[in-house]
């Protein structure tokens, strides 16, 4: 076998064996197969199409690539949400203590943030003193005690990913549904956790713009997961506009605070569907009814608190005054009189980055305590000098105020309010 | 503009612009643009395709990568031929002699060995003191004065082509007919001559198997030289066999003297072709005709002789007894009674490569002084016990018959010879 033969079966529309799908991959943490070798190999991915059979292939050759996590121990309890990556989407802070107050052990590993997308360590580290490096033994430890811990990804954990998405992502390879199932199945199931809940966001802000391809993606990870006897349940939502009123590192943390302190919105209503699926799908009744039981009578909220210490955050940091304390704070104010037809994630997101809060490459520093928060929702009517948004900045830039002025769209036909969830797939 | 947006044009089936290619050749000489870029958009064109317009964009862009040779001084009598690669092909020592007997000025670049494919400086070099290396006024001034120099092809003419080869050979993306065509005509362009003749070849030993691919790339080519106000013609010829009866390094000189020295075989059939055709094209009255006349008078042998004298070669040592002296000779005996069937010129050519005579990396070195000397043609009648070739080499290695024997399929149906010369593309 060589990585010749393999390309060229590819290239010739052939599916990919086993053998050969882990000889690429060995090939790739070896050095033996090189980037350029492996990037041609991924375009003919994408124009040729990758099986179900070989994206689960795919997925175990990177699992093996790497170490896994063991968490026998609570095995049937653990649960885990993964979101494809949006504007304004904090529901980890809410999912993750929902399970938890409900005696679930949420065990969450997580990443930075990239492009438009924000990261939930990010987010995290804007409160004074989170740790989110714990060791095996410390991270295994809290969650039996409480129930719910969220730490950074091991690089010890599928490194073939790594290496593919790196290269993924310089040579327009990102987008086909085997690649990008196999990427993020494969870190949840060396996670080791049996229930698993995706949020496949879909839309303007997200990586899956069409419904369809959203469908097509949840379906396909769905499989891959109960192929590895795993619980999994997807659950498609709109990415169109951002999912919170918050946007950025520290407001995020705000954002979700306020859903656990009693606003019900479209981040309540994202996190409440996600929780409840899950619990759904793992024969539990009145799934919904139990989730608004801890958020309502504050166990939620206690959860979360409960973990922001256990892992060194100071709890007293929670809230309005230092979440949304930057040095500049502008109001957008709009000139027109009408219905919001329109929020662009990406405008938004674009002004976060704009303002530091967001990084270009891995390597850029961001401030945590910039952003946005939103005024108004679609379809909510506004008058004349209404305030339609603030912009939190360490920085003097009046300039992100037409930038974000623009991201609203504002006109004379009433809209409806957007459905937040679009499908879910069992 | 950037490389990612190129790359994605091109996966999503557009046609890429004369900037984005010229974008894309700029960045790989200058190593803005990263190899695993290239080889995926190498992939892309592969499975998308490549047109007419950005093939011959693609030609310019690599001949502006280079420097190119200036032959004003006699550019309507210049000429120039090219094989696509092929097995026992020594046509360059029957052309390039019969052009410069009628007075054209052949100014002929070439390269080494590689792979089942001879090499013409190594040929030439299999004669003692030949010198491959003349500067650009000496070659100049030798074409001049004899009408023929053949020397080793300039590193700094279309070196984005050398970059992108090394790419493709590497990540099975050489078999695009737009990517081929380029990558060609680049150079011939590149070389200054006016008047070329392009030998596709198709079959079993070639790059080309089958004829309707094999006329697409001669068409391709075509087209690009005479939009570069060339003349260009390209004939199609039989690869399923090997073209000579003598193939090997030394072997193939001693190939090409024996028809300047009145041998009328397939490689005659192939040379003879290849001039005319050109000629025709030049508007020369009777070419084929005048051709034969400078083969038959021992002008066309004079010139060969010439031109070996003038680039320092002995002259003394162009005869059988040189050029076939390895230190072994093995017969290859037929068991069988029958009519030759086939004869496999990868199999020949591999033999060639285990007796030391072929390169499976540019880096090894070889042995000019071995090969095999077929004595059968497809179609010939032979008798168990006939010798049906010999095998010149230079360490013992018997195993070598079994080889070429199964190279040589004998059966007992009665067979046509094959016709050489498949079709002209003008």
């Amino acid at each position: 076998m060589n990585i010749l033969e393999i390309i060229d079966a590819k290239k010739r529309g052939r599916e990919l064996t086993k053998d050969q799908i882990d000889f690429w991959i060995k090939g790739v943490m070896s050095g033996d197969v090189e980037n350029y070798q492996t990037s041609a190999l991924l375009m003919a991915i994408c124009l040729v199409g990758f099986s179900e059979e070989e994206t689960y292939n795919l997925t175990q050759a990177i699992i093996n690539s790497g170490t896994t996590v063991d968490l026998s121990s609570f095995y049937d309890l653990s649960v885990d949400k993964h979101s494809s990556g949006g504007v304004g989407d904090s529901t980890t802070f809410i999912v993750a203590p929902i399970f938890a107050a409900l005696g679930y052990k949420c065990a969450k590993a997580s990443g930075r943030g990239l492009g438009h997308t924000g990261g939930t360590l990010d987010k995290l580290e804007s409160i004074r003193g989170f740790n989110i490096n714990l060791d095996k033994d410390q991270f295994k430890k809290q969650i039996e005690d409480i129930g719910l811990a969220v730490i950074s990804q091991s690089k010890d954990m599928c490194p073939a990913d790594k290496r593919l998405y790196a290269l993924r992502d310089v040579t327009e390879t990102v987008d086909n549904v085997g690649l990008i199932a196999s990427s993020i199945m494969s870190k949840k199931l060396a996670s080791g956790v049996k229930n698993i809940v995706l949020d496949v966001k879909c839309g303007k802000g997200a990586f899956m713009k069409d419904l369809d391809a959203a469908k097509a993606l949840a379906k396909e990870m769905v499989k891959i997961g109960k192929r590895a006897n795993k619980n999994v349940v997807a659950v498609v939502t709109n990415m169109n506009y951002p999912l919170d009123e918050c946007v950025g590192n520290s407001l995020e943390v705000y954002g979700a605070l306020r859903v656990l302190e009693g606003e019900r919105n479209n981040l309540y209503e994202v996190a409440i569907t996600l929780t409840s699926e899950l619990l759904n799908s793992m024969g539990v009744e009145n799934a919904k009814q139990k989730c608004d039981v801890v958020l309502n009578n504050g166990k939620a909220l206690e959860k979360f608190k409960e973990m922001i210490k256990a892992q060194g955050g100071d709890i007293s940091l929670l809230n309005k005054g230092y979440l949304l304390s930057s040095k500049y704070v502008y109001d957008v104010i709009t000139d027109e009189t009408g219905y919001v037809q329109n929020i662009d994630p990406m405008g938004i997101a674009g002004t976060v980055t704009m303002l530091g809060g967001g990084r270009l490459k891995t390597t850029d520093t961001i401030d945590l305590y910039c952003g946005v928060e939103l005024q108004v929702h679609v379809a909510d009517h506004v008058s004349k000098g209404d305030v339609i948004a603030k912009i939190y900045s360490n920085a003097e830039t009046p300039s992100a105020i037409d930038r974000v002025k623009k991201a609203i769209e504002i006109g004379q036909f009433q809209v409806e309010r957007p459905k937040m969830i679009l499908a879910v797939e069992h």
